[in-house]
C-alpha cells in the first residue's frame, strides 16, 4: 500500500534522526520559535491543511506576523504580510512550512511574498503535498529570494505530524489512544471504565476528535461503552465514526446508530455480514464498507485504511477497545501514541494492549520523540512508534 | 500495629489536604524555597536523620546558609549559624524541619539558635521524632524567640516523607519501584526484563537504594533475575538486602547468598521453612527472620514490618516482582509508589500488578501527591496511595 522505498516514511516517526544534521543562526532559532508557536494557534481548525504560522523581520524587529486560522482563511504568510503594513521591503520571513504556489481557496503565497519585496524566507521543511512540493521554494528562488530550509524541522515536522505523515505514508494517518492506569488498564475486570482519566484529560480526549476526520472503534466498544464519539467540552466539528466490527452486530439502539443525523456513521466489515443488516443500515443512513477479511476473521486493516484513503479521510484516531489497538500495533500501522495515563493502579482488569507475540524486550515497540505531557491530575504520552527496519 | 486514628497517619500521604490551609508571606516562602533546595543536597547521605536546610536572612540578605550533609556533620541550623560569622543577631532563621533540643551525636539546636541571637524562626513542621516533637519549638518560644510554623508545609513533608512516615506510622516506610512499559509489563513473556528503562533511570534506581535501609524482593525474582541489589552507578551505601520467600527456596549460586561477605542479605519465610536451611544458612552468614504466614502460605506481611522494625529498618525499598508488589498494594502496606515507565510497549508479558480483587474503577488505588518526572528516555511517577477511610 505503501512504499517502503520512500525515504520520506520514517520522517515523521523521527525527524531528528533521518533529516540530517542541520546548524541554525540563534536570530533565526528565535523567530522560527514564535512562528512556530502561533502555527499551534490554529490547531483543530485548519483540516485539511497544515498549521502555518508566519513571523516577518526586518532590522531586528518583527513588522508582521500571522498564522492559518482555518481552512479558507489567510495562509499564515498572508496574514503577516497583511499586518506588516507595507513594511516588508528587504525584511525576513520566517514561516513553518514551505510557502503555496497554487491556487487554492486563497491565492498563491509565492507570489504575495515576491510582490512584497521581502529578500529572504526561512522554512524548516517542504511541503510533502505533490502540488507544492519544493514548487514554492524553487519559485521564491527563481524571484532571487534567498530561501534557508531546515531550521527547526524537527520541531516543525512534529506540529503538522498527522499532515506530513498522510502524504509520506499514502494512506489516512492513525493515532492511537488509550486512556489507563499506571499498570496499564483501561477498564476493571468486569469493563467498568468510568473514568479512569481526569476531568481535564478527557476535554483533551474531546480536543484530538476534534483534530481528525474519524474515530475508529471497535463493535465491543460499542457494545460495552455506548459511546456517542462527538466532539463535547470544546469547539469543533464531529469526526466520522467508523465501526470495525467483524460480526456486523451491533445494538440497534447504540449512540453511534440512533445519533446519526449527521450521517457520519460507517460501518466496515465483510462483504457477507454487511449483507445481512444492508436494509437495515440503508434505513438508518449508516455508511457501510466492505473491507476484506483475514483468515482469523478478523478485518484486513490496510484495505480499511485504502477504503478511508479513498474516502477522503487522512487522519483515524483509534479510542479503542484493547483488541483493536492490538491489531493496529501488531500490523505496525500505529504511526502516533497517545496514552493517558490516570496516577491509579486497578491490578488486573481489562489489559490496553493484548498479544503482540513479543518475547523480548529488545522486540518491544520503541516509541521516538517520547513527551510526557502533564493534565491535571494526569500523564499525557505521545510518542511515533519507531519502524523496524 | 499503627493506629489508624492518629491524625498523621495521612500526612505523608496527602499533606496537602490534612495539614490545613496557611497563607505564607512572600518573602518566607522565598527563602523556605531555598532552605528546602539545600535540604535536598544531602539526598541519601543523611540517614537515619531527615535532609535539613537552613538559611539566615538579616535585613533583607541571606547572611548564612546550610545544609545537614550527612549523619554525624553538623546539623543545618548549626552549619548555617557558622556560615554567617556572627551576623545572627535579630535574624530570621528559615529551617525545613523544627530544630532539635536533644543532645545527639551534635549539640542541641535550640541552644545555638537562642544563643545567636535569632529573634525569629519560620520552620514548615513539627518533627515527630519522639526526641523533639514539639519541644524544639517550645523551647525557642520560651527563651522569646518568634516561631512562624507552617510555610510550605506540604514541600517539606514530601521531602522527607520516608522519614516523617516512619515515625507516623511506626513501622518502616515502605516504598513500591516498578520498572514498566507503558503498558505495565515488568518483563516479556518469558520473565526477559533487560533492560526495559533507560540507563539514567537505572541510575535513578541505584540512587534509590542508597536512600533506603533495605531493599525487599521474592525469592521468584532472586531466581529470575539474579540481581545483587547492590549500590552502582552512584555513591552510597549498600542496604540490606531481604528475600522474601514461602519456599525458603533459593538457588545457592546466587549472588545475594555468594556476595555476603558484607553480611546483609536477610531471609523471611516460616519457622517451618528456615528450619531446613538454618545450618546452610548459617554457614553462608545469612540473617534468617521467622514470621507468620497466612492460611495462603504467604508471609504476614505485618509481621514481617514488625521484625524489620525491630531489627532498625526505617525504610524499605520493594524492588519485585509482580507478586510482591501485589501483596504489599493489597494489603495497604505501600506507602509510596515509584513507577518508571520506558516508551515502550510489549503487549502480553508480565503484569506490573497482578490481582487486587477489585471490581470498579472507582476502587482503584488512587495516588496523591502525583508527580511525573523525565528521566532520560523515560517517565519516573511518585505518588503516595491514598489510603481508604
Amino acid at each position: 500500500m505503501y512504499s517502503s522505498k520512500c525515504s520520506y516514511v520514517h520522517y515523521v516517526y523521527a525527524p531528528d534522526r533521518h533529516l540530517g544534521f542541520f546548524m541554525a543562526a540563534k536570530a533565526d532559532l528565535t523567530y522560527m520559535q514564535r512562528a512556530l508557536a502561533l502555527a499551534e494557534k490554529g490547531r483543530g481548525k485548519t483540516s485539511p491543511n497544515p498549521m502555518v504560522g508566519a513571523v516577518i523581520v526586518r532590522a531586528g524587529k518583527i513588522v508582521g506576523e500571522g498564522y492559518h486560522r482555518m481552512a479558507g482563511s489567510d495562509h499564515a504568510e498572508i496574514a503577516a504580510i497583511k499586518k506588516a503594513r507595507g513594511k516588508t521591503k528587504g525584511a525576513t520571513l520566517y514561516v513553518t512550512l514551505e510557502p503555496c504556489c497554487h491556487v487554492g481557496r486563497t491565492g498563491p503565497c509565492t507570489e504575495a511574498i515576491i510582490g512584497s519585496g521581502i529578500k529572504r524566507v526561512v522554512l524548516p521543511l517542504k511541503d510533502p503535498n505533490p502540488v507544492v512540493n519544493g514548487k514554492g521554494i524553487r519559485h521564491l528562488r527563481k524571484a532571487g529570494i534567498e530561501v534557508t530550509i531546515g531550521v527547526m524541522k524537527k520541531e516543525a515536522a512534529l506540529l503538522n505530524d498527522a499532515y506530513l505523515g498522510y502524504y509520506y505514508l499514502n494512506r489516512p494517518y492513525v493515532i492511537l489512544k488509550t486512556a489507563q492506569t499506571l499498570d496499564g488498564r483501561i477498564a476493571a475486570r468486569g469493563g467498568d471504565s468510568r473514568w479512569i482519566t481526569d476531568k481535564e484529560s478527557r476535554k483533551l480526549a474531546h480536543e484530538l476528535r476534534a483534530e481528525v476526520d474519524a474515530v475508529v472503534i471497535g463493535s465491543g466498544t460499542v457494545a460495552a461503552d455506548d459511546p456517542s464519539l462527538t466532539v463535547r467540552h470544546v469547539n469543533g466539528s464531529d469526526p466520522y465514526r467508523i465501526i470495525l466490527t467483524g460480526s456486523a452486530k451491533i445494538p440497534p439502539g447504540s449512540a453511534v446508530i440512533t445519533n446519526n443525523q449527521d450521517m457520519k456513521t460507517i460501518l466496515v466489515s465483510s462483504k457477507r455480514r454487511l449483507s445481512r443488516i444492508s436494509r437495515a443500515g440503508k434505513s438508518k443512513n449508516l455508511i457501510l464498507w466492505e473491507v476484506k477479511t483475514e483468515r482469523t476473521g478478523l478485518i484486513d486493516l490496510k484495505d480499511f485504511l485504502e477504503k478511508a484513503a479513498a474516502f477522503g479521510l487522512r487522519t483515524l484516531l483509534v479510542e479503542g477497545g484493547a483488541r483493536l489497538a492490538t491489531s493496529f500495533l501488531k500490523a505496525n500501522l500505529v504511526d502516533k501514541f497517545v496514552a493517558i495515563t490516570a496516577p491509579k493502579v486497578l491490578g488486573e482488569g481489562i489489559e490496553a494492549v493484548g498479544d503482540l507475540e513479543i518475547k523480548k524486550v529488545s522486540q518491544a515497540i520503541e516509541f521516538d520523540n517520547p513527551k510526557f505531557v502533564r493534565s491535571g491530575r494526569d500523564m499525557v504520552f505521545v510518542g511515533y512508534p519507531r519502524r523496524k527496519k
